[in-house]
């Protein structure tokens, strides 16, 4: 392998690629990430072995030369320095060439770097995924709805099905669920083009959407997600992104939902956020994060915590709307947050059917979308 | 106590007290912050025993009232909820109520706090500091002064001297030394109206230092030092910044700063830390950060790095000017960055006597800065 390369499209891909690189591997070639040209450019891949990413530089892009091709081949550079060093190159202009025992030479401006490589051969070959079932979504609406659920996935790895989110897709309609058995995020979004595709059950981790999340560019792009067997592939741009399904059957969690409320209370977004926000930072001082949700005679509600230590706070929010039986319930402040820092609605609904049971918000500008709490079972 | 007072001065006059406040002190009542009201305004002091500040928000400010005081009195609030909660009240306007066992209210919108104080009178009383010998300096050349010498006090407890930066004030001419025995800074500055003063062997702990820049505003400030017995005190603005100073004699180091050299560099700094940087990153994989310099016989001189695992960087650097004989030295690459960090000159000089010898850094805008740098004594 012989040729020149631009430093920032090569730098972007090496990027978008790194994620992929886990520091725990105890697999060595998986420390490395994989280099291959030929006449059409260079393809980066690199795996953890759940999540493998793969990026392509073409050699020409709207008629800039970005990679000249003289000699095809390929290698495995280590990832953590090779990914460091390209960026602080001092030169636009980038020559590589690859020698005898993979001994890689890099030169630009006057640096010269001799990097030892690896046999690509050793790189583990990339599942192949058929593409009957392409979904094409907006980046930006795939990004939200990742956003939106994946705070609440379990970090505990002895439920691994709850550490990821649940993917279905039925009649258009493209719903992400994710629970750590405390509290539960759902949301759901129309797709267009979807008519003949539908599948359930697709669970797929926390950690790799949040990655996916960080490759999908800013400005209009589309998403093209494969859902294959035991893999998913979001095609973007030019990077392919492949991730493991996890294994194991995702709990009901339709039942749990309530279908009618005893109370039920519309609030403005931002006044709940902050008095909740000031709540939970004395609930914080005493570990429980538990705040307290009152109904008031005046129609108002109150938001309170106290701590034997440290003193009380009180706040008195008016709501938009009230229905149903006055409430007094206590619930994790943080979930409460986690939540409220999500929603993009101005205003929301919260809704409950007495202390012990389950508060439901729903944004009111996304009746789609709904999140779950489970309160906190106090005897006061 | 009670008052009304406008929520950013008390804000920003916590913030600065806050910084003294240990999360690791064993005595309770210094986790708190102690607030004085009397007709003149209101003073806040924090204290860790090692550093004392106070911040003085007066009842009016150009015609502004800020505080409104309706009864004087004291109180002291637990820091770490107080500094978070005040920043978060809903309104500009907040009401503050000492009651009876010092329990506190505070009012700002529809938000009430009620908070356990404590006993004012258990509050340390602040050292008081003879002002005999008060200097008067820039706020940001102090902060420079700290920037520049800081980086290399040690961290190691076992030489509790060496953890501090040395201070000398003589002929008008203010003097920083840091140093951990592996390198070196110093820094000179003249300083206006200092005819009558002299100190030496003040030695004020570095992370003090940093504290005490943190608080220097950026705008342009004077900084009053009053140096007394075993105390220092900083007169910013309405802020008073106290500091112990260590106990011990600080080593002399005059003698290890050689007189002439052997060879003798002028680089361009930018150039120089960017190469060092690409040949670090290498040196790093192999926990040593060792890089080689070396003069080449056309005139230039090439840092390198080698990792028997990763490969090896070579880079090549031209010089502004050579004098005296080729070398070849090794050094701790680390070492060398934290020096070209905070090196505001464009050009340095750099000096050697041999590849045993310390390494001399001087800007060639500062002639009163020096750096010193141990070499890597290695057998190649």
């Amino acid at each position: 392998m012989k040729i020149r390369i631009l430093k920032n499209e090569l730098n972007e891909s090496i990027q978008h690629v790194a994620k992929a690189i886990s520091s725990r591997t105890t697999i060595p070639i998986l420390t490395g990430i994989k280099l291959e040209v030929n006449f059409q450019g260079m393809i980066l891949t690199a795996s953890d072995t759940d999540i493998s990413i793969q990026a392509f530089i073409p050699t020409e892009d709207d008629k800039k030369t970005i990679v000249t091709v003289e000699r095809p081949g390929s290698v495995v550079l280590p990832a953590k320095f090779f990914v460091e060093i390209i960026k602080k190159l001092p030169s636009q202009e980038i020559e590589m060439e690859v020698k005898e025992g993979f001994q890689t030479f890099i030169r630009s401006g006057a640096t010269d770097i001799q990097m030892v490589g690896l046999d690509p051969e050793e790189f583990p070959v990339l599942p192949s995924v058929e593409e009957d079932q392409v979904v094409s979504i907006p980046g930006d609406l795939l990004r939200n709805m990742i956003k939106q659920t994946v705070f609440s996935i379990s970090t505990h790895e002895t439920t691994p099905i709850l550490t990821g989110v649940l993917w279905n897709l039925n009649d258009n309609l493209f719903k992400f669920v994710a629970t750590d058995r405390h509290r539960l995020a759902s949301r759901i979004a129309p797709l267009e083009d979807a008519d003949n595709i539908r599948f359930s059950n697709i669970v797929i981790s926390g950690k790799t959407l949040n990655e996916l999340s960080k490759i999908i560019p800013d400005q209009n792009t589309r998403v093209d997600i494969v859902v294959a067997d035991n893999q998913v592939l979001f095609k973007i741009d030019r990077v392919l992104f492949y991730s493991r399904i996890l294994d194991g059957t995702y709990p009901d969690t339709s039942k749990i939902i309530p279908t009618t409320y005893k109370t039920e209370l519309v609030l403005d977004t931002k006044k709940l956020s902050e008095s909740i926000d000031r709540a939970y930072l004395l609930s914080r001082e005493e570990k429980t994060n538990i705040v307290r949700l009152q109904t008031l005679e005046d129609g108002t509600i109150e938001i309170s915590s106290s701590s034997s230590e440290l003193g009380k706070v009180t706040e008195q929010i008016d709501v938009v709307d009230f229905k149903g039986d006055p409430l007094r319930i206590s619930f994790n402040s943080k979930y409460m947050l986690d939540v409220l820092k999500v929603v993009e609605s101005e205003q929301l609904h919260i809704s409950f059917n007495g202390p012990m049971s389950p508060i439901i918000v729903k944004p009111v500008d996304e009746s789609r979308s709904l999140y779950l709490i489970l309160p906190y079972r106090t005897t006061n």
